[in-house]
Parts: C-alpha cells; structure tokens; sequence
C-alpha cells in the first residue's frame, strides 16, 4: 500500500540508457569512440596536484571555456560547459523552453527530449520524420515555443547542411532553436558559423563522442552572449559548481590536441566508410551516415533477431521496439578489427538465413 | 529593447557563490578545509588509465555506492551519489517536495533552498530561528510540503542532537523530512542510525568538507530504498551519467582511509576549539560551533567594516548584507597558522577600535 508521504512525490518513467556490460563484448551500443582520448588528458590527470581537491573548482571553468573559444573562432562570453551535452540540453530546456506553446522535434531522434519536456512540464508536439528519415523542415515553420533537433540526427545519422540549417533558424525568428551536434564532427561543418548571423541559435556538443571522454562528462552550448548569460544564470542558480577539476584540466587538454582530434576522427570516418561498403553489399539498407554509427535495416531479416543473435555472440548494437524503426539496427563504428568481426557475423548469420528460407 | 526570443526565457536572481580569489590569501570564506585529501585520491588519479575515458562510467557509481554502504552501516540500495550535495539536494528538491502545500526551512539557513525552490516553482515558508539561532521544532508541527534544515545549521554552525532531529522526523510522518549534514562530521552523530525507524527522512552528506574535495563534486544521500528508488528514477530521466570515472575512483579512495579522514576530523575542530577561545578572549560572541566554521559578532564592531578590513589583509570570510545577521562574519576553520593570522589580526583592530572610541 502506498505511504501517505508518497504522494507527493514526482513519478517519472525513468529513461533506459545503453546497456554498459562489464565483462569484454564487442561493444557497437552507445556511440563511444573506440580510441582513447589525447595523450595530454592522461599526462594532466598523472600529474595532478590532489591536494587541490580539497578548493571548490573554478564556477567559471574559464580556462575550458577559453579554450574552446579559441578553438570555435567565439569570444569566451558564447561559451557555456556542463556535465555532458545531457547536462548542457537539459539546462537549455529549463531555460529557454518556457512558453505555454509546444516545442517541436522530430518523432524519431534523441530519447531524451522526450524526457526532459515530460519532467519540466514543457509541452511538445514531434512532426515525423519522412519516409527516407529526413527532417520535413516545413513542418516546423509555424507558432511553437523552441525547436530542437539534432545534426546529424540520432539514431538516423543523417545529417543535413548548413542551408537547411539556417532555413530552420531564419524561420524562427520569434523563438530559441538548438541544434544538437553531437555527431558532426564526423559529418560536415557546425552550424557555429550561422551565430554570426543569428541571436537566437544554440549550438550544443559533446566531449562524448568525436573526443573520446564519455568518461569525463563534458559537453558544451555555443551561442549569442546574450543567451550564454541567461543560461549561466540558470545554472548558478541550480548548482554552482558542476565541472569538477579533473574534468575542466582534462577537457583544456582534449581540445588543445587539434592533429590527435582530426586523425582520430577520419580514422573513425574510414572505418564507417568500409563498413557502410560491406554492409551493402549484404544487402542492407540505411539513410547515408553522418555520424560515429549506421542505423540499418536488412529488407530480409528481422532486426529483433539479428539484436539477439549478435547479442549472443557478444556483439552489443542498439535496438527499439518503436514500431517505425523496428527493423533497424544502430551499430557503433568501433575499430576496424570489430567491424571485421562483425561483418564476418553477418556474412554467416545472412546466408545461413537465406539457406532457411529456401 | 528586448528581443521577441527573450519572452519565454526563464529569469533568474543567480545565487552568488564565495569569492574565488585566483591570488593566494587567507582564504576563510567558502568551508573548505585546509587540508589535502586521503593519499590515495592522488595514487588513483595518478596510476588512472585515461584509455578508459572513451567509455561512459558506470550511470550507477556502483563501486562508490557499495564504499558508502559500508561506511554508514546501511544497504546500497539505500545510498544515492549526485555532483556535491548541491546536485543531490537539487535533485530532492524535484523528486520530493512536489506538494501545493509549502515545503518549511529556516529563515536563516543555506541560502540555496530558497533557489531551488524559486526554480522549481514549490512554495514555502521560512520560521524564524530564536534570538540564539536554535530552530524552533514546534514551528514544524503543523501542515506542509515538506521539511529541509541542515545540522548543524549554516552559517550559524549550531547543531542539534539526535533528539531533536528524532522529533521533527516523528512529527511530520506524512512527508519527507531531509537532513542537510554537511557538517555533521566536525558535530556529533549523524541522523543515519533513524533511517532504521523513519522510512520518510532523507540524511545528505557532501564530499566538499571533512573530506577536503570540493574540486571533485561528490555528494550523497543515504534513506530508505523506497526513497532512493524514486530519487534514482528522477535523475536517471535528467541525466544518466552524472558522476565521472575520476569521481567515481577518488571517491572510494576517500571513503576507504577511515583513519586519515578522523585524524584530519579531530586536527581541524582542536583549531576550532583554540579559534573559538581566542575569539572570547576578544569579545566576541557567538553560537556554539559545531561545523568547521564560526558564525561570530563583536559588540562593538561594526559588521561589515570588519568584513571589509579583513579584506583589506587579504584573509578573506563570508558576510551577508541580511539584516538579522549583518553584524556576523562566517569566519571557515583553516590551518592553525591561518588562525593564528586572523587573531594576530583581530587583536591589532578590537585595539584600534577601541582607541578611537575612547
């Protein structure tokens, strides 16, 4: 039976992340780099005065912020950084999305905006996908409270240029737009360089992906001044102190490593590339991919199958039950050597199912 | 003018955290301790293999959460970990206190609960503290939201025993009842040993204090599984990984050396003790301190020009503008030597005064 103190207590269906196995799998399921990270993070930690530990870190983290401004070509006042893109997003929505009228995003992108709207109490209305997993972009020129979507996005990896891009924002004059950039490192030019033309654009990212510190949690929002202001005062007002130091000493490192960066990235791209050509000549399908992973279907398999047959030979992918996307598998681009092997999986589990159906 | 965009953005009076000066002083002003962390929070971090950054940490801090059980006597799943009590306090705040019924907490207090509140839009009431600062229990026993006070108390360093806390926790069984220690560790026993009791109170240490790191942001809650499940769930929704690798390895470090963290204990409350008699000696006056700071006036000094001559020196503590406390100064227990610094300092000032009045 229920306690009478319960009742007041806010009840969330809680969000389900990628499974985190602890013994070694081949682990395609949560978009990590397959790399370390910049030889610099791990002498910064290795060198660590401890006894530092014992001051608050710097509110400001100004020496990341200053850093990635540098790198971004913005002045330090365009910079915000939290713990994680997670942590980055979810103070935009608190916010920025606070009208009565609905937010817009798609109907397939990343769970999590689905997520922070129901916990906020922001409403939302998601326009869906075209057939071919495109952004309609027309469906979102109407009266709304923000609009959010991701480039590339997730779990499709498609991305989309800075053209649509900027129809997007110019679109929106009345309202905040963020574009979730996750991913485009490993796809085409960020939408940074629209800030310059538009007050009204955010721009997130992530030390998760391209620069190997999932670990670390670190993300960043690229912005006006103006709206780089309203959100830190946002988050001082939550938590003053978010960024411990190993994660702003790490995160200076990371993005003062500009020729590590871009090898690790094309290497993760030529990789994607060689898997994109062996997975077609299997016969898979798949929206062109602009990201760290490849969300493809088979016309002749079923992919709650092929999930479990993989995940049987401790090959971890992703899956969804979402009726649109059921069919579809979204695989990590890990190292060569584990694209091998799966390929090689898939040569087998292919024909022996062709071999069924005969 | 105000741009169209800005309509719907969330406003905020962002809480303004102690002074970070990046020049070395007699810094007294943020509770933090003077001495390094356990030794092996820098062995950790120094034998770390950052290799393993490219992958998220564990979203369940596993190996932290199991220390801590240990530690308190409790089970893990009665253990939550957030980034410092602010995350874990904030995070509360959202899951608990949910209720149109205002939620209590003392007048003069941590000055955060306000801000959260204001955040989250939950209404609430604050009873005055008596004319000694102690919070006056029966204020609490009539119909709310929920109850939040800090023992001891912040920043009048008062605590109350294990009774008191017992009393507030039995009157307000229809709620949820959190105790704020930060502090406990310099005081007296912790409200732990009632969670045995009372499935409805929520006990909230931090990392930021006895243990000396507040640069790495780990704080906790220890209550009933009930309560942590539905904390978990809360931010498993807001942000799956929250702590980071280094957190999640420094923390256990910290938590394992139990004798460096009661030597440590015991060195800072002797300067306490020696602080607190030579503050008399002066005239000043204040509550009995039980956290690792002194909440102290002086009849006959003004206030905030004893805050701003101290500055002047360059030994930095905290001050208010509040009316009800302006006369004090929040003076944090550093090394001996520091103390010996402030009193040096205070013995030259009260003689000064004391010349001019004549």
């Amino acid at each position: 039976m229920m306690k009478t103190f319960e009742k007041n207590i806010r009840r969330v269906t809680p969000y389900v992340p990628g499974e985190q196995p602890q013994r070694p799998v081949v682990k395609l399921n949560t978009n990590e780099n397959p790399y370390p990270p910049a030889p610099g993070v791990e002498k910064v930690l290795h060198e660590m005065d401890a006894g530092q530990l014992r001051l608050y870190p710097d509110p400001t983290a100004a020496s990341l912020v200053q850093e990635l401004a540098a790198y971004y070509h913005v002045k330090p006042e365009q910079v915000f950084v939290g713990v994680g893109s997670d942590d980055v997003l979810a103070m935009c929505f608190l916010t920025f999305f606070n009208s009565e009228k609905p937010i817009l995003f798609p109907d397939i992108t990343y769970s999590f905006y689905k997520v922070w709207a129901d916990l906020y109490r922001i409403p939302y209305e998601c326009p869906k996908l075209q057939d071919d997993f495109r952004i309609c972009k027309e469906d979102y020129y109407r009266e709304n409270g923000g609009v959010i979507f991701p480039n590339p996005n997730a779990p499709t990896s498609l991305y989309e240029n800075l053209d649509f891009v900027e129809d997007m924002v110019k679109h929106n004059p009345d309202v905040i737009v963020i574009v979730d950039e996750a991913y485009v490192d490993f796809a085409g030019p960020s939408a940074i360089g629209l800030l310059e033309k538009y007050e009204n654009l955010i721009v997130t990212q992530t030390f998760s992906k391209a620069r190997s510190m999932a670990g670390m949690r670190i993300g960043c929002a690229i912005a006006s001044p103006l709206l780089i202001q309203y959100l830190n005062d946002a988050k001082y007002s939550f938590n003053s102190y978010t960024m411990n130091q190993t994660s702003i000493l790490s995160g200076v490192e990371a993005v003062k490593d500009k020729d590590y960066f871009n090898a690790q990235v094309q290497k993760i791209v030529r990789t994607r590339e060689w898997t994109a050509g062996e997975l077609r000549k299997l016969g898979f399908v798949f929206p062109e991919p602009g990201a760290n992973f490849i969300f493809a279907k088979h016309p002749d398999l079923d992919g709650t199958e092929l999930y479990e047959a993989l995940r049987e030979k401790d090959i971890f992918v992703r899956h969804w039950e979402d009726e649109r996307i059921r069919q579809y598998l979204r695989i990590t681009i890990g190292t060569q050597e584990q694209m091998e092997t799966l390929i090689a999986f898939l040569k087998t589990y292919s024909g022996l199912k062709k071999e069924e159906n005969r």
